[in-house]
């Protein structure tokens, strides 16, 4: 990678997620976001007027306008790179559109997630379905994608101890956050005093995702992990940080004592020094009461890796199951981070340093 | 049973559960809630004054000053019935002297539930089990507990189901209201913008109650239902109204087709005439986002079995696994109702019959 | 009035408040809800497929299909009176179409609150305004408003006790519901963990329309009460229930400590046997903590008039400047249940008994 | 002052404010939190494991376990300094002790804040109030307290604009955070779906600190300022941040127009180089709805001195009333923080330089 920073835009810079990418490209070592792209309603409105996160705006970054903008004008400003955190349906043809011209897009969105030429990453977890991409039409910029919020934190968790367990099912029950509606989301009448159990589509992107990313790749194709996977998502009145409660039917009755040692252990992205990663990617907690959304959503070490550790805490094994909370960052790890730390990768993997002409 | 209201005490007026004793039994067609009882905090104020529910304090009990009083104090003054909502710890002494003094006792606290002679009743569950009361020490009056506000709604939703399906595996992960702790209960600053995945001690007793309640009376012991019940507990920002996320493994890939059906059909108490029995004790939403506590903890026909009915929902069959939520108001299905209509199957069973002599 | 219920029609009935007119019109001696008339969202649907509210679902409507109606069709079906609930800038036109098919208006909304010929009434205070109706065009039938929600608590608070303190200046801040804006209305987002000091065109409307219901009418206008009212808006995370907090600065050093008694006499409309009208209006609590959203939001008896009572508290007299709480239910005091009580009123006043081509 | 930090305690470390004090005090260049000390409830436990806030625990200190310690042993120990977060009640004797052991007492609690010789001290408006400290018994060390949470933010406000508005009357209203009664403080069942216009104490103290800390010093002593304050105190369900709606009255028509520019000019402690001194001290915000708990809290810059600017927006002047909302982070700026700075400035003035004998 070259000393300068990558030209990049953010797509959707207007909602909860575009602002995330916005907080955490602001002052990043390899990307300079010089492109804050809104749909209408924020159009034209300083980025500090329409600031929805908890966190400060970033200064340096305040008073830039967010703008429409087309791919071709993108393109013709140098744009090497979007961070994508377009609404489903929006996202699909502009995503493509970008791609087509050269721009390596990095999503949030769910509309590419299951083509065959999309890798669907967490990089932790399946590094090596990067190369999906090389299956890309010929002359594009690849298209890469972050999975499901609660996907995410429990393909994080599971990764390292599937191999212990062999997993033959996997309840999951989650206590999603409301940023994981994005704005305005779900209305206060509706959560206030109530949780909601139902999220539309979640449960099959949970289960689906999940399997994928922890499947194999093998000619060019993924075989998801075969585990059956039977999710519930419910919303609850928390503001961010996804917690999922997890009972797992291992086929072995052995490798629950080695759980811990195994999370633990989990750094398979030590040496590649990728800015966003943390180290270690999950935090286990001894606390009988943890992991909380308020007290361990931001976990993750060094500072700029903030909300990208999963925390897992509350493991107890009855065997052949295995019980144990998971807590992720829903916007950061599971969303706008997550798509950081895949164009990190793709960078540090070279991805990205073909000649343009060859895109 | 007798046109004259049994007279009865509420131990522990001043908390949360007392109060919705009071509540229920300040116009029961067979009770009559004449001593208002309470610990040093509440001692001497009148119930309007230190009423803590929502909903309003009954005007004919508004007035009513809380007062400490002895067993022999209550025995005296013709108390034939006690409804305890004493703390754990607490409850087990002053209930053991209270059916001493011939003074029927049903709580809702946990000291006395594990006993072969106190029955763990769900009325539409286990009716049977109130034959282990006849185990009780001679001279004494029954002592008859409502379980664990968690365990109540699931062993309603599983008890019509348990034949179709033969459980082997039951996950069961819970959103639990705030109320499940009293009062003063869960600090604000604990659970503002969070959950909290850990209730002291609550996973075991959902675990062990619901197979207790679900098992079979046989020599006058029971043996507790076989299936694993594997729980994880969390509280969440609720004011009333547990909700429970289940998964069930069956051991038979028939059975979940007629689930709603069974679940429908239920009513085992139909011709009792009980007068807080809800009809149907189960309630099925078909909505896609029900149940929630919000729209459903009151549920329960007719009027004075307000929250005394058990709503599932977002019912799932994938053989051999069933998913689906379960909600029941944690303080009057699971807390003083529960109770009270433990106190009317027992007199319905004649079981307060016998003459004061024999007790 | 006679034996038969009025037909009516309510308007934005798959609305917050619309579904609050709905709630309090299912059995409502003199009026029939015949036509629930909705926008595009909810056109077609079963009122219980779009209930919103905590409390249940009218069981007699519950299955009841919301419509989109002209105004020519609902006087074609015999509509006699509209409650309107309709958005702002959508209720205007609406409205008035109504009244010229001879349909009186019974409305929530602001559009026309301001108009010479239509009352902005709060029955207790300002009952001799309905008169301004007989200004409206001929062959119109009237149309009658409630003022804004938090205009309404203000005015029946200050009505009793404004000729005994000649208020000169009114300073008061506001603790409003999430219910106030509406559904979706308010973002969970945007307010939890948080209160915002701001809400659109507010502080305007309680200044004004406080000033107005509290002036007195002489030739045919209303001269608005002199005191100045400063007002300041902000929402809080409580589904139901507006608190204010009022400071006023008499122009008087004497009145301060008859206030109370004055609160408590209060009952203009004693003998006119409005079904929906508290008694009595204004309920004082002297707990030092009241009144409180979760406990006193409901006041107001009969049960019919369940959340119709103001009720005020924590007053104290610093000559000459008093100090107090006011609460009030926005959704039924302030917002349907003052329509419904405008609505009995102009009926107990013989305003809609003239023969219809008079209007 | 000297390179070196200087050795201090905090007292009640297992607090709320304690934890505050704590995490700024961490890593202060002037002090050294060299003992953490704590009561019975936490005595004995590594800081980690009592954590209450949502901020991360500091790395340095999470180990260290909260212990018991008397005043002569903190003598001993070379503590010169101590902050105090001890309860009402328990502060007074304690902080009396210190003191006269030679350890200086920069304190929350309101115990000692109305004597003669104990500055009640808000460092951008009253420094001069220091003087007090000189009137202190012989020989002792000087006790400084901060005042109430809410004060703090009032009289920030006021300060720069009472010169111009002169102000006759102050009405106020608070939206107080949940945090501003400690742990476990307000039950969540008193505060979920609701707001409690009831603060023990709190209007008094609101009103009488505020004109104490404006006042002027004349002959030893403090002379309130004149204003009539006016004060409600309202708890919200929010975590930090207190929110306050101020109405002036201005004893002149002219003035109004000039707050802002006020405000924004207000830097009094400029030139000392206070570590935790915010600069500037008063952040106008000049979006419509604001400021906001949740965006507002942590105004204040440098990084150190994150939590300590107060923030006012929503400025109106009707002549001669002045509206506007002032927001300050009660645990920061209004506790733990604002006896930091006290700290600071006494280290700054040499109130803290006399040779140990002469104290």
């Amino acid at each position: 990678m070259t000393g300068e920073r990558r030209r990049c835009a953010v797509l959707g810079a207007g909602g909860y997620i575009g602002q995330h990418f916005v907080r955490l490209l602001a002052d990043h070592p390899w990307f300079d976001p010089v492109e804050l792209v809104s749909g209408e309603r924020t159009e034209g409105r300083r980025l500090e007027e329409v600031w929805l996160l908890a966190e400060p705006v970033p200064p340096a970054l305040a008073r830039v306008r967010l703008r429409g903008r087309t791919a071709a004008s993108l393109a013709a400003s140098g744009v090497e790179l979007a961070f994508s955190a377009l609404p489903a349906g929006v996202a699909g043809p502009r995503e493509t559109a970008l791609a087509r011209r050269g721009i390596a897009v990095f999503s949030n969105a769910a509309d590419h997630r299951r083509e065959p030429s999309v890798p669907l990453l967490v990089p932790e977890v399946n590094a090596a379905h990067l190369a999906l991409a090389a299956r890309r039409p010929r002359g594009t910029a690849p298209i890469i994608t972050n999975p499901n919020c609660s996907a995410t934190g429990l393909a994080l968790a599971l990764a390292p101890i599937a191999p212990l367990l062999r997993p033959k099912t996997i309840a999951v029950s989650t206590y999603q956050a409301l940023s994981g509606a994005g704005y305005p989301g779900v209305a206060s009448l509706a959560i206030t005093d109530n949780v909601v159990p139902y999220i539309p589509r979640e449960e099959d992107k949970l289960a689906q995702e999940t399997a994928h990313i922890l499947g194999t790749l093998a000619g060019g194709r993924v075989r998801p992990h075969p585990a059956r996977i039977l999710a519930q998502c419910v919303r609850v009145g928390v503001r961010e940080g996804h917690l999922e409660s997890v009972t797992v039917e291992a086929s072995r009755r052995s490798g629950g004592p080695e759980v811990t040692a195994a999370w633990r252990r989990f750094d398979p992205l030590g040496d590649l020094g990728l800015p966003t990663a943390p180290r270690p990617p999950i935090e286990v907690r001894t606390g009988e009461d943890r992991p909380q959304p308020l007290h361990d959503r931001w976990a993750g070490a060094p500072a700029r890796a903030r909300g990208m550790a999963a925390v897992v805490g509350r493991v107890r094994w009855d065997p052949p199951f295995l019980r144990f909370f998971v807590l992720s960052h829903n916007a950061v790890r599971g969303g706008a981070g997550g798509s950081v730390l895949n164009a990190e990768l793709a960078v540090a993997k070279g991805l990205l340093d073909r000649p343009r002409g060859d895109r």
